[in-house]
């Protein structure tokens, strides 16, 4: 079997299941009470970036998706290391640029790069290990959500997709994590479970479906579509399955009104017990597909 | 200017430099009294492996390299994280095996995998970031060389350049991380720098000299050269500047013939003063030349 049979997801849970990882994008190593929570992803050129995309944006773009995972788990950023593979006739003031755009990204959000290594290919290829820390007990995971908890988002949903409608590289690519948020989430304890939206809220919601063994009933008027979506015809459809979003999805078992004081969230629906995944508009349900974008088998 | 009228060395100090890293490759994160050291290497199908490569030789040479750098620092190795890019028409077979070279070569040297991410690509690029740790004063560094040091070497040196001269394979990428040694040798608190080799001798002993402002003066019969690269006309080039050979490079400023006894290590001369890098053949000095593998440039 070739791997675009199998897709990206399935086969990183091949790594995760051979090496007994939970479903997590990061892991959390213990130490002393608390936990380096670490994660890394790899980003490409030619399968990442639109033609349009400067260096800086890039650079940025390497470094915020991997920050985004970390404020997923409420972790505070410490360290990065960057490995890029570049090909040999590259400009030098570009190389410079790149890192420049990570370079501002840590300054915004917090940690520091401590290493790096550089090779010679085809493509530009950049993987970004980030860590970051969070007090044991205080992390948020994919794996806790139980049916009666109540879900939310962060910030706004399908302007990753719009971004790349309206071929807007500065929207897509100069994305914000919500590391802040994250912060206030995890230090709140009224967390059961988290993950990011890169994947689209449809895929993210099927993920924690299966990870959780239970099932979401969302509300299609109560969701924070962007503006920049709106502007589309097919807005739902950029809410639900574009992805690029990189806000946070969450579930919460406690009335968390004055964490929605204190950070931009906004009820989206709750979790419920049968194993599906719906969208309730004009007061009747309709299936959410588990679809989204993924690589090796493209935009299914 | 462009990349390959730079070189990789200078191209990897850009990031050091800009983020003020210290001349190492790899970064100690202090934590409660001992050090996390963090490093990431990527390797690339087409530049770094032979047509005859199998994915297990792959898979663990990826990680074995980034083991080299932790033992380099005493550290005892914990986690890594693993991003691959492959192209999507890869038999599902061949990544299980890539996977499998990894899994063989931590339990052989220990820590876990602990995370990873795959993305698709035209090659197979890895990038694995190992997390090791070492207690705060034992950690070895390159910086600490000082005139009057013994320098020493770890096993045999000029094997990966027979390896590459003779095509095989399974010796040039089946690599043995000095992990055991490394730790050692920094527990005994004699080392006053380490480094590992895959640079190659010549170049590794101009690097140690330039961060510390010191000379080498290294005995050519002293040179614990490999069997197989005595099978070569040129043995000595292979074990000057070819590299690949993952042995540690250290200096020691007290007696440590103790250690010898524990661990496989040759002297083979001393940190001088005078800022130059010489071999004693024969009674006369002949310079070592500054040069060996170097991505982007090739080898010069």
């Amino acid at each position: 079997m070739r791997l675009n049979e199998i897709g990206e997801r399935k086969l990183t849970y091949f790594i995760t299941e051979k090496f007994g990882i939970p479903f997590d994008d990061a892991a959390f190593i213990e130490w002393d009470g608390e936990y380096i929570v670490a994660t890394t992803d790899m980003v490409g050129r030619k399968t990442h970036f639109p033609h349009s995309a400067t260096f800086f944006q890039m650079g940025w773009y390497a470094m915020a998706v991997n920050m985004s995972d970390l404020a997923a788990k409420g972790a505070e950023p410490f360290a990065y290391l960057v490995a890029i593979s570049m090909p040999a006739d590259l400009e030098e003031k570009n190389y410079r640029e790149l890192m420049r755009g990570m370079e501002e990204c840590t300054k915004k959000y917090g940690g520091r790069i401590v290493g790096g290594d550089t090779k010679e290919a085809d493509d530009i290829i950049i993987a970004v290990t980030a860590l970051g820390k969070v007090k044991a007990g205080r992390e948020m995971r994919r794996l806790g959500a139980r049916a009666g908890d109540a879900v939310y988002v962060t910030g706004s949903i399908g302007k990753g997709g719009a971004a790349l409608l309206d071929e807007d590289t500065e929207k897509l690519l100069m994305i914000e994590p919500r590391i802040k948020e994250g912060r206030i989430l995890s230090l709140s304890g009224a967390i059961t479970s988290c993950m990011d939206l890169s994947d689209g809220l449809a895929s993210s919601l099927h993920q924690l479906a299966f990870i959780n063994k239970v099932g979401f009933r969302i509300y299609e008027d109560a969701l924070p579509v962007d503006y920049t979506a709106r502007k589309h015809k097919n807005w739902l459809e950029l809410a639900l399955y574009y992805g690029g979003d990189y806000e946070l999805l969450f579930t919460a078992s406690q009335n968390i009104k004055d964490i929605e004081r204190r950070i931009d969230a906004k009820r989206i629906g709750e979790v419920i017990e049968e194993r599906k995944v719906v969208l309730v508009k004009d007061g009747k349900e309709y299936e959410i597909e588990n679809r989204g974008y993924e690589h090796f088998v493209g935009n299914k």
